[in-house]
């Protein structure tokens, strides 16, 4: 379960600080379906829908192509990728032997980077799998086109054909479509789902099912985790954190720093970046999501959090127990002068220098928000994912705005399908 | 040589647009040594001095390097870090079979990265390299002990010896004395140039000759890159970027975001924001700097951008010429609608892609900086830096600070050494 702690953010706090009457008519909205966007809530239903259904599929694709590739070439882009992608970093920052590569494509179009990521696939066996809603896309759909080439050439049509996954809208679209001519196997991207939500649908869960990660514990904690968090409360870590951001806000804080002391969470503060920015950040509104990892950033970005505009809030994930124990080396002579430190854990090390950030960068102006789980693991991971999309919605809903909806990706679409001369486009 | 393309940004220009008589003055006050902080600003003079100096020295360690081992461990955070690792990242994202492995420690603690660290090391032969201007910044020194450790067990002491390699103070500090009292190879961290503008000294140097990067020409070009930009007229681009940045900032745009199609330039990216972050977030003011990677964060952060707080500006940092050219393949049937596209060039779609946003952006309210280089090769690479920090200086004396120093660098490590019980830490 996730805990929420705002000790480094309520001496900031004006008058009665959160307003959770606000973060319990927003959790009454959503819970009634009767606010903007409602038809695309799905995704609060979303484990135990897949565990009653495609669950068993994913698990039987997975054994198959970790039987027989050493890599899996995911296309996608957006809410296609990323949390498949901070689900990977984050369990699997570096691979077991039997674990297959996942190569993620299609989320740019730089020539530079496709040659990239063939030397990095080599003359590896691979599997294909392409995440698309319509298929129309343009860098996925292009990046379909030549890793579907390179995969027919390799093992001619009729092998080909067993190695592409396909996950898709259930009934239209031309990636549909095509998948039903070719007869490839198809997962379903949920009608009632946004992209940036849809982490726990196979949009998902087929990638981190062939990178080795158990989802069957994913799915079963997120349904736990769905459960405690519809507690109908300000005792609730999802009206905390929404109600303590949506507050700051409104008193100046402009910029949400993510942070976290994990290298390993990278992708994960990618995914929640997409998650606020693309909810909130609209009709001239919105908090600008921003993420850091420290220590090292302390190092480049620690002067401007300390001594900047205070504008900024932080909001820092944790995790209560490392997965690995080191003990900091006596040496003989103390030459660098840390046995002060010999035979402690570097874990406590970490610990000790993140209270001492904290406290750091509240003298100096900056609410800290804490956010943690017990492990970086399985649950861990589907704890932070419930967490941060019902906190994320119920956050949309105070700030006024339809957190489902997306209407400005559009903007540079339709030029660029003009400049490239599709037909059709005006 | 850098261009600068203000033709995104100037309709949102107040008045009579940037003050480049005030750019002007900072660049006077930057050549005279008159200015806050004239004892750091060695690094205008940086590559012909290591040209004149210590480059052989680097290059008969890298060759030395190279032969014996499959990877370089690199211990080093902030200034002593980023700078090596925006350089490897962004030539060399994908290793040559000859090419070491340039793994980065010591800019975290996280124990679980620990051993990530030491997975992806696995049994390669190794040299050790660690770069730290005093020795005493604990992440680094931690680092530095235990790969130590590892490096004496691995090859025994005598062996061990040969294979570590310093960059630190030429006189003083406890790295220093060790690696005097050790006979350790030695490079010098020079005084007049702090961390985050370090990058073409040994600090830098090293790491990135050792991944293979042609130091030579990243030297060469910096000299000449350097001498043009001493121009003083608005047509230098650095008193462009640099006048822009300011002239927006005080209308109102307190974000920056640097965005690059490359995937590869995202370590880059965190260069850059240590190098503005540090240097102009103090005192209370400053631009607050962020990353972003296109076209994958427009179907992420795209909706922000396009749509929220007008708060922002974005800088864009291009490469006139791709290395690697891809053809979009012709299929038959044409079952993805993608046949329009078919023989035309990635990297042509891509700069149409790079068009069609800057004109969303614009229409959306955001001003867009343009930078370009012709290549992403060691002469973009050095143009790029001496670009950068040139600018950097420039735009923090128009804005009043002190932009080499880094005050609230030290308030969490007074925290953190009183709360670890250094001895003598209050």
């Amino acid at each position: 379960m996730v805990k929420v702690d705002l000790s480094g953010a309520s001496m900031f706090f004006q008058n009665m600080g959160p307003d959770y009457a606000e973060v319990a008519a927003a959790h009454r909205t959503l819970a009634e379906g009767s606010g903007l966007g409602a038809e695309f809530t799905g995704w609060l239903e979303l484990p135990q829908n897949i565990k009653s259904g495609e669950l068993k599929q994913i698990l039987a694709l997975a054994k198959r192509v970790r039987a027989r590739s050493q890599a899996l070439v995911v296309v996608g882009i957006g809410g296609s990728y990323l949390g498949a992608r901070a689900a990977v970093d984050l369990l699997r920052p570096t691979r077991g032997t039997d674990d297959p590569d996942i190569i993620f494509v299609g989320n740019g179009l730089s020539p530079d980077s496709m040659m990239d990521t063939l030397s990095r696939l080599g003359d590896k066996d691979f599997d294909l799998c392409v995440i698309s809603k319509s298929g129309t896309t343009l860098e996925p759909a292009l990046a379909f086109r030549m890793f579907k080439g390179l995969l027919v050439s390799k093992y001619g049509a009729a092998e080909a054909k067993k190695r592409i996954t396909v996950v898709t809208d259930a009934n239209r679209g031309v990636l549909h479509d095509m998948a039903v001519r070719e007869g490839w196997e198809t997962f379903v991207v949920p009608d009632n789902v946004g992209g940036r939500f849809s982490v726990l649908s196979a949009v998902g869960l087929v990638p981190i099912a062939v990178a080795g990660i158990d989802v069957q514990t994913v799915i079963d904690c997120a349904i736990d985790e769905f459960r405690a968090l519809d507690l109908r409360s300000p005792e609730n870590p999802a009206w905390q954190y929404a109600g303590a951001r949506q507050h700051l806000y409104h008193n100046g804080r402009s910029i949400e720093i993510l942070a976290s002391y994990e290298p390993s969470f990278r992708f994960f503060a990618e995914w929640w970046k997409q998650l606020y920015g693309e909810s909130e950040g609209k009709n001239g509104i919105g908090i600008f999501p921003a993420s850091v990892e420290f220590t090292a950033d302390l190092h480049s970005m620690g002067q401007f959090v300390q001594d900047g505009p205070r504008t900024l809030f932080e909001s820092v994930v944790s995790f209560e127990q490392d997965l690995h124990q080191f003990e900091v080396p006596f040496d003989m002579g103390d030459p660098d002068g840390l046995n002060y430190l010999a035979s402690r854990q570097l874990g406590d090390v970490c610990r000790t220098a993140m209270a001492a950030v904290k406290q750091a960068h509240i003298d100096g102006g900056v609410p800290n928000i804490g956010i943690s789980v017990p492990r970086r693991d399985e649950a861990g991971f589907a704890s932070l994912v419930c967490f941060f999309e019902l906190a994320c919605a119920l956050s949309g809903y105070v700030s006024g705005v339809n957190p489902f909806d997306q209407p400005g990706v559009e903007a540079y679409k339709k030029n660029m399908f003009r400049m490239l001369g599709k037909p059709g486009a005006q």
